[in-house]
């Protein structure tokens, strides 16, 4: 396997670090605010900030034998987790991470990790099909290890359209990889699909079937 | 450590990867069947139907430096579980995993990931009692993820001879490794004793001992 | 990277290695507790020792590539586990793991895992900063692996000064690598700071402020 290819820091240009540190900060906040919901303490929560934000791209990075991980080599990855646990100790009665702002950004940082991470997958030399699902991994591992560890089921599992649309995402950008399209189009192709589906779910409800509602209907 | 010896393709003949593919599908179907009963939606299923199937084998290949994992390679992998997820996401009010065909089937899986996992772990260079652990990880992982993304205390933990008929038939294929048997005669030598162990844990009640009984007897 | 530095056997002299499979029999005695107050049987108890003891080496090791972990190359870490298991399981009405003496080795591990896996994260190249990361994660990874197990929300994200003090203790073996002290100096003050607080903790209840104190505060 190519090291120059696999590992973040020569894979993406200083806007994708850039865009990476705050889909981190936005995932760190959430896992933050469980941590304060829960009842840590300053440093519990800000454990929990930090596997909430790195959690996906660490196991996709050991999954496709980038080690180590781009979040445990580069500092600023736990700089980010530090500042949002801080973020939520002081200001957490005026930050609600149910709110529309927070589930926007949230939706942000999803569809920037899906397409960031199907990218690196990809280059890593997976096979397209696997290369999305390590990108949707990416975008909801955070979330899946953050319900685990405050005991509940993840809601990335049961929400509306959001491990899907992080799923599309990666799928737009193996697609656009298949097609020989400039990786960034594809990318900004994926990212936009990957919000809108999220929109569409937040705003008008969207969402897939449910086994007992199929059961039902037959 | 030799990369043609460690990576599953080389290993197994075609024989093994279909059996291996077969136990995905029916861990998979476990898994998916979880996430109905904790009404996931179709994608939820899936997710959870890919974790239950590949948990076990994935993290045995972290472990043994095997990567990426054969399930994140290889793309059948991933098509036996998509497959499983919709099976049961149509038919859910008609297969019932709890019942004797499913729990048979699922013994067979488990024989079957134990020795491969054994044997993929020997081949890796890994000494014999580790190497049987390693076996058993691959059959009983998934269930622990499954449960543990639904949000129970793992049965495999709790279920009668579940983990320990796993670990029989790693320590099967570990001694035949010692006593230079042909390795195919040691899986099938293990693979029956697993089998075996949790047919009469299900049809006969056998089980360990727990220390509160010990404590009583003391 | 250097595979003679990052495997536990080349970079820990033998007093390490005995103090490193105390600290892993205390922390498999935990598991072991664990198991037998959620009534599992001989075997899952024992799955559960294994896990506590070592998943936070092991997932150390995952992250900074020394594949195969310590704990799964060397049989020893197996056989204490094995030790602490079925020593919980016939002494269990005796051995109380929330009294002050197992309380103590318990810090003492916890003191001991945080040093060397700081230790072996410097060695293996990491940043200090998340070299201390590193070590902490050593010695409060299997705590959080065995409450996910029963199902509760990791006592060490909540326990006065846990986290904090194994930090502690990392952050001292960084420093002392930092001014070029000789690496056992940094580990014996990193170990006793580490000891300190816990000790700290537990006679004297010192800790951390809650977000929720903050905000009535505020």
């Amino acid at each position: 396997m190519n090291e120059l290819l696999i590992h973040g820091r020569q894979l993406a240009g200083p806007a994708l670090v850039v865009l990476d540190l705050l889909g981190t900060f936005v995932f760190a906040l959430s896992g933050a605010a469980a941590g304060v919901k829960n009842k840590l303490d300053l440093f519990g929560l800000t454990v929990l900030a930090f596997a909430t934000g790195n959690a996906g791209g660490i196991t996709r990075d050991l999954l496709i034998g980038a080690v180590p991980p781009a979040a445990i080599e580069d500092w600023p990855y736990l700089a980010v987790c530090l500042a949002a646990g801080l973020a939520m100790f002081w200001w957490y009665p005026r930050i609600d991470v149910n709110r529309k702002p927070i589930l926007l950004l949230d939706a942000a940082g999803l569809a920037l990790f899906a397409v960031t991470g199907t990218q690196k997958a990809l280059a890593a030399g997976l096979n397209p099909a696997m290369a999305a699902v390590m990108g949707m991994l990416s975008g909801i591992g955070g979330g899946i290890v953050r319900d685990i560890l405050v005991n509940e089921t993840p809601t990335v599992l049961r929400a509306d359209l959001y491990a899907v649309a992080a799923l599309s995402a990666g799928l737009a950008v193996v697609g656009g990889h298949a097609l020989h399209v400039p990786p960034f189009a594809g990318m900004i192709v994926g990212a936009f699909l990957c919000l809108f589906l999220r929109l569409m779910a937040i705003f008008r409800g969207w969402h897939l079937p449910t086994a007992r509602a199929a059961a039902g209907d037959v």
